[in-house]
C-alpha cells in the first residue's frame, strides 16, 4: 500500500508494480489521481487502501501525518514505511519515524528509502550500489521491508533500531561534510601565502623603487602562492599518521582511542590529499600558461634590443639554466606521482585494490 | 541443460559448474564436442540432455531453431531460456525469443543473459555490477531464471513480460546511443565556426593584403573555433532547464509532460556537457603549444631585430599586459571548475553524492 | 561464535551483531577482553563459546592452531571458518585451513572472510562491490557460510573445494601482479631509448665539436625517449591480437589454446597500453615545459642579438613553420585519442559499456 500522490508516491508505486508487487494506493480524491498511476495499481480510498495492504508506505509530508489519525483503527497491526525527508538538518526534536510512531503505537514503524530519490526509484536502480539504509524496533517488520527493497533491486542496509532514524534522515541533507573543514583550511592557507607573495613581488618593489608591478597579481602571484598551499597540505596529510603513530609508542597499546581532534584529522586526510593535488596541478597549469602572456613576451624582446643595441653576444649563465632544468623535471616527476595518487583514490579503482596494493600505492 | 557447442555455451556451462549446478549438455556429436567442455557437466545427445534438465539454455543460433523441433515432445513442459543474440538492430520482425516461443507452445521461454558476454560468464562476475535482463510472460518460470542468475553471481533485473523481449535483444546491439545527437551537434557548430573563423583570419587577410597566412589553419584556428563550440554547448546545458521551468509556470502543473524534443534535450544534457568540457580541454591544450610553434619564435625575432634596427627600446603597453593576464587566468579557473563537474560525472563518484551535493556542484 | 580477540575476531564480532546475529566470543582470559567487544556480544571461556555457536569463526594466527587441540571434543561436528591471512606468498606447504582440517578432522572447515580487510568489517561493506572467496569440501556448509557473508551485506563468491584455499589465501598478499611485466617492460624500453637519445644528443656533439650541452639530459633527452616508448608500448598492445588472428588462421580453429607467452601478452594488454598512455602524457608535459626553460629564452634571445647585429630582417622559413604547426596538431589529436582510450578503461565506465560500444572505442 502507499499513501500519498506526490512525485515519490508515484514513482515508488511505478517501481513496486515493475518489481510484481500488487499495491494499493491510498488518497483522499481517488478519481483524479488514478491517472498519475501506473495502471496496474489501484488507486483509492485511503481507508479502502490500508485495509487491503500489510505494509503501507507512507509517502506524506510530516506536517500531514496528523490526517491519518482518523485511520488509526484500520492501521493498527500493519507496518508503516516512513519514506520522508526534512527540508533542514535536524529540524524537529523528534525525527519523522519516531513522530509517526508515537501518533500510532498500535503500528510497527520502519524507516526507509528516504535516501533514494525519486528519480532513481523510476528509473530502476540500474547502475546499482544503490543502498537503502533501514531501521525499526521490530526485527521481523524490518526483515521484510528489506526483502521488498531487494526485490525492487535496491541493497537493503540494517542500520539498528529506531533511534537511528534521526541520523538516515539527515543523510540526503548532508552537503559535503567530509570536505567542509579541508576547503576551509585551503582558503586559509591560501590567503596566507597570497598576502605575503603580494607583498613580497608587488608591494615592496613599488614601495622600495616605485616600480609598477601590478600586473603580476593574477598569475604570477598566484602561481607562487599555489604550491606553497600545495606543500603544506601534503604535510598535513602525513602529519597525523605520524601522530598516531607516536601517541600508539607512548601510550605502549594500540586499543587507546585517539583524542577527537586526532581521529578527525585522520578522517579527513583523503580530502586534504585531494586539494593538494588540485593546488598542484593548478600550478602546473599556472606555469605552462607563463610563456604565452604578452609581459612575458615584451620582457624577451627588451633584453633582446638592449643586448643587441649594446652589442653583447653571450647571455648563457650556465647555473640558471641547470636550475631551470632540474626545478621542471622534478616538478613534472612529482605531478605525475601526485596524479597516480588521486587516481587511484576514485573509488572504482580503490575498491579494486587491496590493503597491500593501496599502502604500496601509498 | 545446455543445448548447443559455441562459445556461449561452454562458457554458461562452466559457470554453471563453477556455481555447483548440475550440467547436461546437450549436442548432435558429443564425442567430439565432450573435450570442449569442463568435465563436470555431462555431454550426450540433445533429446537425452533435454530429458534430464528442467530448465534448458537454447545455445543456438535463431537459423538453427527449427532443427530442435524434433525434439519438441520432450521439450514440452521445461523452461527453455533463450540466450541468442542478432547481429543488427531489429532485424527480424519478432524478436528471437518470441520466435522460439512460437515453434514450441508447450514450453516455457525467458529471454535472458543476451546481455551477458562468454567472456563476463567464463571469468565470472567479479567486478560486480553485471546485470541480466530477463523476460517471460510465466512469473514462476521467470523466478526460477532469476535465482540461477542470482547463484551465478549476476544481478537478474526484471523487465516485465515477453513483449519487452526485443528491447532486451536490441541492448548488446545499441552504439551508444546517447551520444549520436550531441557528436553530430558538437562536429556541425564546429564546421560553422571554422568556416567563419577561417574566412576571418586566412583568406580576408590574403584577399585583402596578399598575405599568406595558409599556417594559421592547423592550429590557430582550430584553437579559436573550439572555445566558440565550447560556449554554445554548455549554454545548450543549461538551456532545456530553463525552457522546462517556463512551460511548468507558463502551464501551472509539474504533472504535464514535456513535449518530446525537449524531453530529449534533457536527457542529453550530460553528453552535452562532457562534449563541452572536451573541447575547453582541447582549447587549453592547443593554447599551451602555441608558443612552442616555429613560427611564434620566428615572430617574436622579427619584432626584436626591428626594433633593434630602429633602436625603439620600450614596447610595454600596459593595457594588452593586462588584457592577457586577466583572460588567461579566467580560462584557467573556468577550466579547473569544468573539470570539476567532469569527474563528478564518473559514475562512481556520481553514486557516492547525494542529490543536494549533486546539485550543489552544478 | 569467534575465537580470538585481535583487531580482527573484534571487527567480526561487530559486524556480526549489527547484522542480527547473537555472538558469542570465546578468549582466555574474558574478563580483560570484554570491554574491547561489543556490548551485545557474549564473551567468555572458548570451550563454554564453542559449545554455544554452531558457526566459529578462527580468528587466530596459523601459529596458535594447535593451542585449540584442548577444545578437539567440543569443537567436533561444528563448521570452523578459517579467516587467516599469511604474511608471505605460499609461506607454507599446505593453506592455512587445509592444515587447520588436518587437526580437527571431525569438524568441517570453510576457507573465508581472508580478502575483507577488519577496517571494511567494521565500517561495513557500505561502497558495495565487496567481494568475500568461499572454499570448502562440503556443499552445505559452504551455503551456510555463504549466508552469513550474504546478511552481512558482502557479496560470497564460492570458488570450489578446498584446494583452493592456497590461492585464497595469496589473493591479499598479491601485488598488482599484472603490473609487474608491463612495468619492467616500459623501464627497459625506457633506459635502451634515453642511452640512444644521450649518445646522439649529448656525447656525440661533445666528442665531435667538443660542445657541451649536458643542461639536455633531464628535459630533452627524457622528453625524446618517452614518444619512443610510448609508440612500442602502443604497437606491442595490438601486436599480441594480430598473431593471435594468424595462429588461428594457421591451424583453422579457434578452439585451440594460444601458447603460454601469447596467453600473458593478451592478458597484460590493458597495462601496456595504459603505460603508452602514461608515457604519451608525460611528453606533452614536457613538451608543454620546453618554452618555459631559461635555456630556451637565452637561444632565443642570442639568435635575435646576431640576427640583429648582421642587419637580417627576415628568418622566417616555411617548411619549418608547417612541419612544426602539422606536428602539434597531430600530437594534441593523438593524445585526445588516448585519453578516451584510458578513461574507457576505468572500471566505471567499463562497466557500462556493452562488447560492440567498447570495440567501437577501441
Amino acid at each position: 500500500g502507499v499513501l500519498g500522490s506526490g512525485d515519490f508516491a508515484r514513482s515508488l508505486a511505478v517501481r513496486l508494480v515493475c518489481s510484481g508487487f500488487k499495491v494499493v494506493v491510498g488518497s483522499r480524491n481517488p478519481k483524479r489521481k488514478a491517472s498519475l498511476f501506473p495502471a496496474a495499481a489501484e488507486v483509492t480510498f485511503q481507508a479502502e487502501a490500508v485495509k487491503k495492504a500489510d505494509v503501507i508506505f507512507v509517502a506524506i509530508f510530516r506536517e500531514h501525518y496528523s490526517t491519518l489519525c482518523d485511520l488509526a483503527d484500520v492501521l493498527a497491526g500493519k507496518i508503516l514505511v516512513d519514506v520522508s525527508n526534512n527540508t533542514e538538518i535536524n529540524h524537529h526534536k523528534e525525527s519523522n519515524a519516531e513522530y509517526l510512531a508515537s501518533l500510532f503505537p498500535a503500528c510497527t514503524v520502519v524507516k526507509g528509502f528516504n535516501v533514494v530519490s525519486a528519480w532513481t526509484l523510476q528509473s530502476g536502480a540500474r547502475d546499482g550500489n544503490k543502498q537503502v539504509l533501514i531501521c525499526s524496533n521490530n526485527q521481523e517488520a524490518k526483515r521484510i521491508v528489506a526483502e521488498i527493497a531487494q526485490v525492487m533491486g535496491f541493497t537493503p542496509v540494517d542500520m539498528g533500531c529506531m533511534s537511528s532514524a534521526c541520523e538516515i534522515e539527515n543523510i540526503p541533507l548532508r552537503l559535503l561534510p567530509a570536505w567542509k573543514i579541508p576547503i576551509f583550511l585551503a582558503l586559509g592557507l591560501f590567503l596566507c601565502f597570497f598576502t605575503y607573495n603580494l607583498i613580497r613581488q608587488v608591494i615592496h618593489p613599488y614601495i622600495r623603487e616605485q616600480k609598477n608591478k601590478l600586473y603580476k597579481i593574477p598569475i604570477e602571484v598566484v602561481n607562487t602562492t599555489l604550491p606553497c598551499v600545495s606543500y603544506v597540505m601534503l604535510s598535513l596529510v602525513y602529519l597525523p599518521g605520524v601522530l598516531a603513530a607516536c601517541s600508539q609508542l607512548y601510550y605502549g597499546t594500540k586499543y587507546r582511542r585517539f583524542p577527537d581532534w586526532l581521529d578527525q584529522w585522520l578522517q579527513h586526510r583523503k580530502q586534504i590529499g585531494l586539494l593538494s593535488f588540485f593546488c598542484a596541478a593548478l600550478h602546473a597549469v599556472y606555469s605552462l600558461c607563463l610563456p604565452m602572456r604578452r609581459s612575458h613576451r615584451y620582457l624577451l624582446i627588451e633584453t633582446a634590443v638592449k643586448q643587441a643595441v649594446e652589442k653583447k653576444m653571450t647571455i648563457w649563465v650556465e647555473e640558471e639554466v641547470w636550475r631551470m632544468e632540474i626545478y621542471i623535471s622534478v616538478g613534472i616527476i612529482a605531478l605525475g606521482l601526485l596524479s597516480l595518487l588521486a587516481i587511484t583514490s576514485l573509488p572504482s579503482i580503490a575498491n579494486s585494490l587491496n590493503w597491500r596494493e593501496f599502502s604500496f600505492i601509498q
